[in-house]
């Protein structure tokens, strides 16, 4: 095997150190990837944060840290290695002139890392501060979290503020569904097994259903989900970066470009919505008080700090048309809410059913074959075939019924922890392929079509749809389908 | 889901009662049927054979031998009903005066089946004296079991005996694997699963594997075993109704006419194997001494009552090829023999491999999805694909690795019985339906094709090649496989 790009030695470090994505994500994974043996062993781990530490506060304050989010005990041995790469600069991030006493904590001999894990309005002015203090070289990478503004518009700004200072091959942005063990195995499964290539396109397939739920609701954030909706926070993002790599034409080579150039190719074939089609191709909702899991919970509106007026979403459900040649008249479904029944990702490819039934004796309609690749919870994947039934009956005909070849990674892979996303992309970071992360003009090709829609709501001025908390969503999600003579995939949503 | 045909109340008679076909395998499935009420409750079973007995003492005889074979003690309400349907006749079968006194055990009101359970040199003998007596209407059906000849001129002689009293569609002539499960089965995988049926072709498939392997010997019969050989035994009729199956055209409806047609196309697409290409298609072997699981076994020449001069077959190998638009370039190799490592038969669906390789930093060459269909042990179907290792690696290569997407039959249906094959065919002749049964066009084309390469074996005099008992046949048929760039699937043979 040829090892293409291994780990460098590298000075990682996280602006925004003492920040929730730091505390939850951040440190964690790398403490993770220390265990692992995939932090080169002269990797520096430099945390930046405007309060006033030595680094021995800091150090404990990680320690504290990674008990606390790791889902493990600390092993004392990773610990040692772990702890001996950490270090604490204390910087006013916006203030340029402080980056000065920044240079003696980083060496020429690494690759750079810089994690922002800020607010992206304070993005150009890291930028501008380790441009001024000289520190910026064309080996360096930066990290950006999401969201990368809220509009083509806004997205723009933030890209140019770091494009001043970076080339794109610099940019790392993450979408962190793209680290998932299996968002990737998609690639491995569409493109290593010819009985899925085959079949990959409207000859075999009918639709296609991507289902992002969530049970929980805004958790204390809710002034900055307000703001963004849940079209900005799971659409533009992580489903759509689903659907191009369900849809992505096969790449030439894995490459980070091969792959991105492909990705973007299925977002610039997504029909638009606009005013003219966005009430029967879209749907969305906001929830009311209801139960979930047993526990009751508030409406959107009667959360804390809530805004009584608000007509944000808390659910979006959409009819995707790609008008290229191999998903022609293959609607992809997208749906996804806050505050529903469980956790649960999934996605399920429906193939048309067979043209001539023999078996009208058992089914008068033969069931299609599905494929559903489970996110979470219990990764894996699961084939739907129609068998027949053992056993004997009192008559010629030939009793089928639905069985399930699965696949499930968590069953296969017991012992073994599956890593986070973060785990994953940071150790790509670290590697320098940028294949996992999303290039600028797929974020400003996913924002063009997103505010299509969102400029279409707007201008509808038509409330969200109330959902009860704990539901599946509003009804109208439900007719969206229905109109297709089709319905969302629920059976076995959130069940093992 | 309409009845197409139900059981039918009948005058079932066994000719051959006290046989080892009666009691290993028909009166206990008759006992299953009976327990699952699938035997109308009117039927009467009628033993025939020479020995003078009272009706009292065949019942016992029957009652220790269902004990004996059912593997199950007997179910006291199921022994009531079924022993009252019990009925003894003793007969000289080849006299045909003798049929005279049989009348009196049968009623017109009743659908007579006669199964011939006897040598098929007797079969005429049984038809003449059923005739004579005035017994046979056009409502009768005759039940046959293989060996019909030994070739197709004696075939002939056999099924012109039996066509001289009955019509073709009163013949239920028997291969027993068509009634197993697993089998049945692969009508339902293949004609209700779109996913399947798109790829089952040259374009997808590169070849298939049909593999039936005896762990046992010859068993106590060698003389009768001698006469016939492997390829009489078990690919003139087992293994050629596996390849119809597969390679069958889809029927129009599930009649037995529409699906007996098309699995004779099949046979008649089979490329002739003759002297001038037998020795590059087939392999022949012998076993000699050795050791099945872990026990030593003899040779066949060392057998009791072995002739020591024998050169018949105890293993045969073929390349099978189907002159037809559906198979053309897509190899079936057969293989079935005596005194293997185990008792396993399976077929292997190799599909082509991708055509372009994404993942040459895993796999130089990508294996290729397989479907497996297991007919025994662990009834079930798998698909092997290939999917990301999880996990991190060092480097930002994707590792593939095989994983298989199972469906066991027996450990879905744990706390069931699977119905033994015979008992599904004694319920298909007793509601009337012949789809599962060998229609006489077939076992002719079937005769015609398996005695051109018998006479190409005995023209070029060659012995078979040994093999040492408990290994997978003679190193020659590894080789029929390697010249064409592939291999014989056994990592799994066997093991759960």
């Amino acid at each position: 095997m040829v090892l293409e790009n291994t780990v460098e030695p590298c000075d990682f470090v996280i602006f925004g150190t003492k920040g929730d994505l730091a505390r939850r994500k951040l440190l964690p994974s790398l403490y993770q990837l220390e265990k692992a043996s995939l932090v080169h062993r002269d990797t520096k781990i430099i945390g930046v944060a405007r309060n006033e530490m030595s680094n021995g506060e800091y150090v404990a304050l990680v320690k504290e840290n990674i008990e606390k989010f790791s889902g493990q005990s600390l092993c004392e041995d990773t610990w040692a290695r772990f702890s001996a790469k950490l270090d604490y600069v204390c910087l006013d991030m916006q203030d340029s002139l402080a980056y000065e006493g920044f240079k003696e904590h980083v060496d020429a001999k690494r690759t750079m890392v810089c994690y922002l894990a800020t607010p992206p309005s304070i993005y150009g002015a890291i930028c501008k501060g380790l441009n001024d203090a000289g520190i910026i070289d064309p080996t360096m990478r930066v990290v950006l979290e999401k969201p990368i503004g809220h509009d083509l518009a806004s997205s723009k700004v933030i890209n140019n503020q770091v494009a001043e200072y970076f080339r794109e091959n610099q940019i790392y942005r993450i979408d962190h569904y793209l680290g998932k063990e299996t968002v990737l195995n998609l690639i491995a499964l569409r493109f290593a097994n010819s009985i899925f290539a085959t079949n990959w396109d409207h000859n075999c397939i009918d639709h296609v259903q991507i289902s992002v739920s969530e049970s929980v609701g805004i958790e204390g954030r809710w002034g900055y989900f307000d703001e963004a909706g849940q079209m900005r926070d799971m659409v533009q993002n992580h489903l759509l970066q689903i659907l191009t790599l369900i849809a992505m034409e096969p790449p030439t080579t894995l490459d980070a470009d091969s792959i991105r150039d492909e990705k973007l190719k299925v977002l610039k074939s997504l029909r638009p919505i606009n005013s003219s089609n966005v009430g029967e191709k879209t749907v969305r909702g906001q929830y009311t008080g209801g139960f979930v899991k047993g526990k009751e919970v508030p409406g959107y509106l009667d959360e804390p700090d809530a805004n009584q007026k608000s007509e944000t979403e808390t659910f979006v459900a959409l009819k995707v048309e790609l008008d290229n040649w191999r998903w022609a008249g293959v609607p992809f479904y997208l749906r996804t809410g806050k505050r529903m029944p469980t956790k649960v990702s999934e996605i399920v490819i429906y193939f048309k059913p067979q043209p001539h039934n023999l078996f009208k004796d058992s089914f008068a309609k033969l069931p299609p074959n599905k494929l559903t690749i489970r996110l979470q919870p219990d990764e894996g994947v699961e084939i739907t075939v129609m068998n027949k039934v053992p056993g004997l009956t009192g008559s010629s005909s030939m009793n089928l019924q639905k069985s399930k070849l699965n696949l499930s990674f968590s069953e296969t892979f017991a012992d073994e922890r599956i890593a986070d996303a973060y785990e994953k992309l940071l150790l790509e970071v670290m590697i320098g392929n940028q294949a996992l992360f999303v290039r600028r003009d797929e974020i400003e090709q996913a924002w063009t079509w997103v505010d299509s829609i969102i400029k279409a709501w707007e201008s509808s001025n038509e409330p969200p749809e109330p959902y009860q908390a704990g539901t599946w969503g509003p009804v109208a999600s439900i007719a969206l389908m229905a109109r297709d003579n089709r319905a969302w995939y629920e059976s076995k949503l959130g069940k093992k």
